[in-house]
């Protein structure tokens, strides 16, 4: 999928087929992620994957915006781990980007997935740290449910000209 | 540009052509950066284009890492606007996927450009909202020198087996 046309036509999916996504997808858009500019390089992240049908039910639980979880083949937890910064403060930037990455490689793959927020939420940080063990330094920052889309999509335009200020504000 | 390549092939770069940007692109770019995915698609964001000499040598010495504004033809900063929140604290998250999408877009037109961080560094945020007049409640995250790339990049791999774990940590 070209560049430019995969930034326009990425958009969020909740609805999936009843089909399972090949490991070997899941792992290319993890790796997509880790090519994500980082301060310092740090790449500060790890990623839990979720294929266990409990697990999904589970997470899709947790609060009132993750419910299609519950019908996702599969899900990607995206985390910051504290342990690994180098310029201490910087990690949600560095996990936004990474999931960013992420969200366009689905999309370019054929497959779709949601963006649901956890970090700064402290309530959300604690039960999706629970559920999945996660250990002290590990903040889980956002969680994709994800699969091949059961729903249309339409390019987005979001273009606003009054966003733009020249040389000041 | 096709995607997966794009996603492999971006980099940093850091010396630039004495050559302009034209402003066409600089839209462009932002354009993009606007199809990011925002909590609530509140799209909390700001950009100030810049392309004065003036001020970009002013930006080149606000912090060690950025002083390679001062050769760039352009830069774009990236602020989050908290007043356009609906879920507040993911403004963030919400400006770094933009950020991303904003270096795909440069890398993807055949420029070049660097991510220099400034939120949540307290001493840069108070400079640069200084020097670009920016209101309360705008804050600035990210500034992106950029340009005819004048470097050679290689492909990245950042791939770690060790950062993906499978249905818990």
């Amino acid at each position: 999928m070209e560049l430019m046309h995969a930034l326009r036509t990425r958009r969020s999916i909740r609805k999936y087929e009843d089909k399972p996504v090949p490991e070997a997808l899941l792992r290319e858009v993890i790796e997509m992620a880790m090519l994500a500019p980082s301060a310092g390089n740090a790449q500060p992240w790890q990623f839990v994957v979720v294929t266990d049908r409990d697990k999904l039910a589970a997470a899709s639980g947790l609060h009132p915006y993750v419910t299609m979880a519950a019908h996702a083949p599969a899900a990607i937890l995206l985390c910051g781990d504290l342990s690994l910064e180098k310029y201490p403060g910087y990690w949600v930037q560095d996990c936004a980007a990474a999931m960013e990455n992420m969200l366009l490689a689905i999309h370019g793959l054929g497959l779709g997935g949601v963006w649901t927020g956890i970090h700064p939420i402290q309530d959300r940080v604690e039960a999706f740290s629970r559920l999945f063990n996660l250990p002290d330094n590990v903040v889980p920052m956002g969680f994709v449910p994800l699969g091949w889309p059961a729903q249309p999509a339409s390019e987005a335009s979001r273009f606003r000209e009054d966003r733009i200020h020249y040389n000041t504000y």
